[in-house]
């Protein structure tokens, strides 16, 4: 069928298996074709296309409440809720959202970007039902991966405690962005392995029957016989926390996923329901993908899936800090790096087939990322921990309570800082400033260009008064040439890139490179404009700041921050607070949130291009 | 023994039981006493006197690192290692801290106040001393209640994987800070009960020993033996994450203790040892307790545990304010209260039992109770997050990712906001204000009395334009009297207290009152003061600030809280922004760490009691 004319799952309803199979086919073919030219998460798409189906035609939403665990696994629920005539603007400027959103449609009924909230979502959805005495099911499905962040382990615990009837479907897929880490991958592995296990429970229940009765031993027999789902039937891991398990159940067959549902129906209690699905599947180079590299992806060759690459002026941020720390570690045990479930997209993969003893990945498990650096770093190791700005969001208190309190030599490489484009809203890093300046022990840094981060990481290296962190965004450096030796740049210290008489540009990171464009257009008016490197975002250079505060010049700072809390905002106190008068505008984020979208379209929208920069320049004059 | 004549725990090596039991009664007569007269966390003390010297005798701390849980129960450790002769200063101004503190001894090998960050350091730790190839026992021990925190979880799971070396003491005393709550309490509870279990394996070895070879009946039979421990072991949650269980152990039984000890020291992988104690045990008063009042407490008297209370001008604010929510939940079931696991210490408990469906204790959860809470927001309830300021924190990511960016009408009571006191450096609220004010959505007041927090719970029940946090400090109100009706205060209002011509003073909260009398001390000096209670710290009262702008008056701004991100800052950014030349100076933590101690003796250190503030005051005019 022409899948561009679904409006909704109804129609679902009416379908035969075989007929259901022949539209996973058509959906496969279209996200295929459609994610080859937007990019997108496909791999995690191509493995929920029946689960999704199934859903759908069991289920019904809007009245049922599907919740996908982190959102990126939610186009075929798009495309069953008639949106697929948008996927030509997937995760583009104003275009249609690479995750669930409650604006884009009624069938959306739960946003989410970072994994492991849907289970306490469900929770409280369910609650809200049977207080309010609605009808109407509540059906979170979370990945492997998400399962292990702490917050899922937090809901199971409660909602088995208060038996919260749900059906949690668990989208199994060996595997969450990177190869899925934990002790609990390995019993979901064991579980997968033992289906044979099942067959048992009948010959089981013979051989107990055949014990005489009246005995110690007959009494035993009846606890084993309670006790024979935690023998035969698998899932003791749920059973314990007082979830009801179905499964394995197969993924991409329609009958087993329609059984397993009829069966949760019946039962009003949590249910889990453990399904096998296969990441990629129906499309051979991201099914063959054994270490995430088809997570999220930019767009590629429909034949062969090879990704084409934007043309890039210089290394990728992750993989100059990743190869910088590697180089570190080669020669000192005490370096270790860390990363919640981000080897691929922290690009750390080098470092762990190169040092795999001085490497942890730890699964989605910000929290316990950071705190265990800090307890490396108590015992004297140099850990360093790579992480999306987003995410450590997850582990604020424990950067704060943990690292920082305790003031432990921990390095935080912060990617993804500032605006990150296509996955927009739930993933931009524009927080971690904010919070991060507010730690009083911590250095908070970011280089404006390739060989800038090289000298952070030695000199954070060298460090040995507290935590490091250095951010660095998105995508690729500059291309500067790189140079060979690296040195120490002393904590604190700001540079001037240029020298001027009219006004002070302050900004950081790659920005400056922007701020060195606004600087050249106000020239071209005859305006003469100083643009400073902050690359300490704390401590910032307070003879610096000094000497722009005698100079009473205008002062303009620019960053890809939220104001409140932004280097701009403490440079404006520090100066009021000497009483000094200059001018002083901050251009960044104010008090919004940003949605997904080409970066220089949004910075367009924010003042933060050269142009818009300088005219505000302009009017500080 | 006289234990003030204890300097190091290796005298321990040398007891026999006897001498063992006779010491904890000397501790515990220790612990009574002293904590009668100091306050403190009694209850869980008294549970872990047999433990804490258990695990001294077996292990050779500081070279063993024993790490403290939570850490308020590490009074015995802190007896054992020296510093019995500092308990009458136990949570005082520069005294004994409450709980473990890397400068006061090198036996302290980890800081900790917030729960269940004991595994992730003890892997981290263990992960050390396995690359620098060292030799030592890492011995995390945690309650039951803070293994169901999310972290704890996470690191469970990575540890089970990575089968780190060490011995987790899991503290089952049935009961975290309020009876606990969850699942895997549950499953506690039942492999408690069921020690005949273990019994049972050599019965049923038997049984199956008796089956015929060579069938597929015997096959099974085979599977059966290698899964007895899933059967007839307790700990198959445990056992299921790849981590070793021994137990249950009677946690005041010496025999006991070592042996489980000695067991797990031949195991190479993580063990955790089961050990079930009682809270309170040996002190009546405490061991009755059924709720959680003996947690954390001032003096009592020693007879009879009945708790001296401090002349009290008014109600306290947890109470005041839950007693406020209840009412309005009485009348309308969208409005339910969800706290992590301090339905005692938020003064929930009479919500607890008049309106139990629309009252939920998730545990030691926070991550959870957050996005919970969003859940039943979107589905129009109108929920009630109860929940100290500092452990907001955990939910960081929780309250801008699921509720702020959502803009769900989530309300937020955040208790003990502001300095502590005796609880210290891990429990002040002083970091929310500056979070907070950044998420884009979020509208954060705090009153400066009962009425005005009666009020503000008012506007808040019928505010439907998304999250709204009410911030009330530690303790008890002002005594004001208590008027019948309730009224909308505009959200972002301020109001004049005080009208004067030379200067502006701005504070909010309780704290009104310490301005109040600095504009008093400055009367009678001739200086007319103006008193603002800026009672909305998110979103300001713009209006008011243009005018003082205008004004040109100097402004003093003075808070309990970071400066950075602080109201103050807003402040003064505002100001300048506008254009405004007003001198401007911001009193309130300037990027330090605040440690325990009585909060007015720490307030004056910190230039914020009334009389310095006037010092500052006129050093502006």
């Amino acid at each position: 069928m022409d899948i561009r004319n679904i409006q909704n799952p109804s129609f679902l309803k009416e379908l035969s298996v075989k007929e259901l199979q022949s539209l996973s086919e058509d959906i496969r073919k279209f996200l295929i074709e459609t994610c080859a030219i937007t990019g997108g998460h496909i791999g995690a798409n191509l493995g929920v296309v029946e689960l999704t189906i199934a859903l759908h035609k069991h289920y019904n939403s809007p009245k049922d409440k599907i919740i996908w665990d982190v959102g990126h696994q939610s186009y075929i629920h798009k495309i069953l809720t008639g949106r697929s005539t948008q996927f030509n603007s997937l995760r583009q400027y104003k275009g249609l959202c690479g995750f669930p959103k409650l604006k884009e449609s009624e069938h959306d009924v739960w946003e989410a970007g970072h994994s492991s909230t849907s289970l306490s979502a469900a929770m409280g959805m369910a609650k809200a039902r049977d207080i309010l005495k609605e009808d109407y099911d509540v059906i979170p499905v979370i990945g492997d991966g998400a399962l292990t962040g702490g917050m899922a382990l937090e809901a199971l615990n409660n909602i088995g405690h208060d038996r919260t009837n749900m059906t949690i479907i668990l989208n199994d897929n060996e595997m969450s962005i990177a190869p899925n880490v934990g002790a609990m991958h390995n019993m979901l592995g064991r579980i997968r392995m033992n289906q044979g296990y099942n067959r048992m429970k009948v010959d089981v229940e013979h051989v107990l029957s055949k014990l005489p009765g009246g005995s110690r031993l007959r009494e035993s027999a009846d606890r084993i016989k309670d006790s024979l789902k935690y023998l035969v039937v698998d899932g003791a891991f749920f059973e314990e926390l007082g979830i009801r398990y179905i499964g394995p159940v197969d993924g991409h067959n329609f009958d087993e996923l329609e059984d397993a549902l009829t069966a949760a129906d019946s039962i009003k209690k949590p249910v889990l329901i453990h399904v096998v699905t296969k990441k990629g599947k129906g499309y051979h180079p991201a099914e063959n993908d054994k270490i995430g590299t088809w997570h999220g992806l930019g767009p590629y060759k429909l034949e062969t899936g090879e990704q084409i690459k934007g043309k890039a002026n210089g290394p990728s941020w992750s993989q100059l800090m990743s190869d910088e720390v590697l180089a570190y570690a080669r020669n000192d045990k005490r370096v270790v790096a860390i990363t919640p479930a981000m080897p691929v997209g922290s690009k750390l993969t080098k470092f762990q087939s190169e040092l795999p003893e001085q490497f942890f990945d730890v699964g989605i498990a910000e929290q316990h990322a950071v705190t265990m650096a800090a307890g490396l770093a108590i015992q004297g190791m140099k850990p360093y921990v790579a992480i999306y700005s987003t995410f450590l969001q997850r582990a604020y208190d424990q950067v704060l309570h943990d690292v920082d309190r305790q003031n432990l030599n921990v390095i935080f490489g912060i990617d993804r800082s500032g605006l990150v484009g296509a996955d927009g809203e739930t993933h931009q890093g524009i927080y971690d400033v904010g919070f991060l300046t507010q730690f009083p022990n911590m250095t908070v840094a970011m280089p404006k260009d390739e060989n800038e981060a090289k000298d952070l990481v030695y000199t954070a290296m060298h460090y040995e008064q507290g935590p490091f962190a250095i951010r660095y965004p998105r995508g690729n450096g500059l291309g500067v040439a790189i140079k060979d030796n690296r040195q120490n740049i002393p904590v604190g210290s700001w540079e001037y890139i240029e020298k001027g008489t009219d006004i002070i540009l302050i900004s950081y990171g790659p920005t400056i490179e922007t701020v060195k464009e606004t600087a050249t257009l106000l020239k071209e008016q005859g305006i003469s404009a100083s643009v400073i490197n902050a690359r300490y975002i704390k401590p910032m250079d307070f003879d610096m700041l000094n000497d722009i505060g005698q100079s009473n010049l205008p002062v303009l700072t620019v960053e890809e921050s939220m104001l409140n809390g932004g280097l701009g905002s403490q440079i404006s106190n520090f100066l009021t607070d000497q009483g000094y008068q200059n001018r002083i505008k901050r251009l960044g984020i104010d008090n919004i949130y940003i949605e997904h979208g080409d970066v220089n379209q949004i910075l367009e929208d924010l003042g933060l291009s050269s142009a818009s920069i300088a005219e505000t320049a302009k009017s500080l004059l």
